[in-house]
């Protein structure tokens, strides 16, 4: 237990900056399904995904023996710069909620990516240099995920296309500025730099893209150029293992101070976060160690858990990826054009797809302006400007305070703070303007999107 | 001398964070001289700086006696929420530079504010509420400063108006709505809500303000409302005080691995960071322990140190506040429309214009692009996107660490990184356009500020 009081922030010191990364993959008694190639319909073969990703991170996804990986050095290098991120014991909100559960949050939110992206980002990077790669590409919409790619790519001396959704590319003119001025080359999509990209402008002149269009654009970029690769900010197994750096020092954390969770509660999108979040802790479950709670929060406007169908999908809406069996809500669905606040996916990590269809987690959908109204008093209460994606982890981490102070149970609850809201202005704008809404979709909005998941025979 | 590998960020503990400020005024052998009332030009007393700042704010100001001033416990409390600050090796850049100097940035940026503000913003608001205070105004330009104050005064529970620079509040929107998420009421200036703006808008009914303007709003409403008073960010002495928490952790920092700055840089605007990052090593060189060069670094567009007079002068363009003895431009004089920086204050701190004035440190203007310049390469290598005015300082640190290089020495540098460059990306766009100039004021513009410098018998 517990000798010494605990501190607002608990850092560890950088030798303790995990050495080796959790392949919860690797523990999981029932591993999810394989990727599919959707002309085969059979399992992908390494060097079909080789074609696309590192040769290392194609290694990394499919490995489902090894629960420790090394963690290169020179990765651990980059992550001092940054890292051991802060476990915080939320005392202030704590005391305005007048809960007596305990709250932490591991906080990912102090780099200039302002998001956990980066942990994934500088591994890809130092992954494409080391298999003397000369450039990468990918996609981004809202930019968190690219900014990171560049700050990686600047640091490995790696060139970097950022496809940006056009219409993002114009509301968040100063996200694209971020990207340049670590040296990134942001090209709205679409563009006529890409067979991909002509045939949409030539099909549809005045669009704004979509992130269908700008991952189909990227890939074709990466397999025509020479020495260039594709690299992905969430979904794949290998996003989620360098992920678990989150967990590991999260766990380290508490540990040190006898502190063991009750519940662990992050946001869902992609699920990257959430699953490298929980990693270690739900192997420990898994393992009989524990019996912890985990809650994974998605938007109710795009309720790919808890309304979505356990099936084979595309990652993407252009339909050119693997499929990959997950809880999706169809690769062409679209949450409203309300929705402010990121995890705007269709599809789920296989992983946390997985852990969900076996009922080691639970999942819970919230509205957007109860998001933003648990995100206000964060902020006035903690300090933090939290990104929107994170407000929806600290929405439900209210709510089991709140619950906790009916019962009177003095629970110990963890969450992911994934980022800071700096780039999100105008959603915050929508919310204290009092013109923000909720968009929750409806049963035939729903079999819209359900219409596009592929009639294969592996879905009946 | 350290014994142990120096890591790349030292955090001290939560019970490092000082107990005491450093109240340099009470070291220094000359005395800066007193602020005047402009209209008697008599020393200005306790009472009349009472009717517009908090009474403990004033007692502070006028302590030239005591060198260690308690920090209260709740203050320390809220700097628990986000101090200690890391102090961090620049190990990246220096490899970059191919230096033999030793690099370390104190770096201020990690809170929502997003810089060193936040030091004195929660002082100065506990002691309004202390004394029973309702609600507090001042004014903000670029916004960092009202920011700060937004979150501290919503930690603890006051009322603020924030009257920002109109044209500010247009360019800035979204500095506006983290205010307005920490609940403060942000008014673009000039406003209907006071005598002084409503005269300026009736004068010039299309103007977007000044700074000048927005001052005197902020003081005009809080010496009429009730159970208010006005706060500052910077220029007066228990600014400096409060920010003295900045050189206190960096030397506890440094100490613990037995290292000793040569030199010490920051960036002047109105002289309170670097007022607070030197206070505690000025100190002992004022008593003889130590030798080191201290730099402030100010814009070439904006002079003040450099090209300025050593001249009593208003701390504002409307003339409405104390005199100050300082070096100034003139209180009318404004710096080119293409100052993308910050740091465009007019005077300076009367502590740091004391220092400066008996040779006990040196100031170097430095030209924007070369600025950005800097920060580029500061924020590829070392990861943070710093912000323009922090910039100024690492320009000068990479310029003396390359001097280094030629002359073969190891000199320790330290600088003051006081914030994150988030909201700056319009100037970054500028940079990574090349569409950004430089501004040098002529002798005939300088003469033009000067002009605005009052005729006082003190002045001959």
């Amino acid at each position: 237990m517990a000798t010494n009081p605990i501190p607002y922030k608990i850092y560890l010191s950088e030798d303790e900056i995990p050495k080796q990364w959790y392949n919860l993959n690797a523990v999981m008694q029932h591993k999810h399904e394989p990727f599919l190639n959707p002309a085969t319909l059979q399992p992908c073969k390494p060097e079909e995904l080789k074609a696309v990703f590192c040769d290392e991170c194609v290694d990394q996804e499919l490995n489902r023996t090894d629960v420790y990986i090394d963690i290169p050095e020179d990765i651990r290098s980059f992550y001092k710069m940054y890292r051991p991120s802060p476990l915080v014991r939320a005392y202030v909100l704590e005391k305005a909620l007048g809960t007596p559960a305990h709250i932490y949050y591991k906080f990912e939110g102090n780099n200039t990516s302002g998001s956990h992206k980066l942990n994934s980002a500088v591994a890809q990077a130092y992954y494409a240099k080391k298999q003397g790669l000369k450039s990468v590409t990918t996609e981004t919409g809202a930019g968190q995920w690219g900014t990171a790619l560049s700050m990686a790519c600047a640091f490995y001396g790696l060139d970097l296309s950022v496809y940006m959704v056009k219409v993002s590319s114009e509301q968040k003119p100063y996200r694209k500025e971020v990207m340049r001025t670590y040296g990134a080359k942001v090209i709205p999509s679409p563009s006529d730099t890409t067979e991909a990209g002509r045939k949409i402008l030539k099909e549809f002149p005045g669009t704004g893209g979509s992130l269908g269009c700008a991952i189909s654009e990227a890939v074709e970029k990466a397999v025509t150029t020479p020495a260039c690769r594709y690299v992905l900010g969430s979904v794949l197994d290998h996003v989620v293992l360098h992920q678990s750096v989150i967990g590991l020092e999260s766990k380290a954390a508490m540990d040190k101070y006898g502190v063991q969770p009750d519940v662990i509660i992050g946001c869902v999108g992609g699920g990257s976060n959430f699953g490298g979040l929980i990693a270690p802790f739900m192997g420990d479950k898994i393992l009989g160690k524990n019996d912890i709670e985990f809650i994974g929060v998605e938007p109710a406007s795009c309720p790919s858990l808890t309304r979505g169908k356990f099936v084979y999908d595309f990652c993407d809406s252009a339909k050119i990826t693997p499929l990959a069996k997950m809880y999706t809500l169809g690769c062409e669905f679209m949450p409203s054009a309300n929705h402010a606040g990121g995890l705007r996916y269709h599809g789920m990590s296989p992983i946390v797809s997985e852990l969900y269809h076996e009922g080691l987690m639970r999942a819970v959908a919230v509205e957007q302006t109860k998001v933003f109204e648990a995100a206000e008093q964060f902020a006035r209460t903690e300090g933090i400007l939290p990104a929107p994606e994170s407000s929806h982890a600290i929405r439900v981490a209210i709510d089991e305070a709140l619950k906790c102070k009916e019962t009177g149970e003095a629970k110990t609850i963890l969450f992911g703070l994934t980022g800071t809201g700096y780039f999100d202005m105008a959603a915050y704008k929508q919310y204290n303007d009092g013109t923000m809404t909720d968009s929750i979709p409806t049963d035939e909005d729903l079999a819209k999107g359900f219409a596009s998941i592929p009639d294969i025979p592996q879905n009946k």
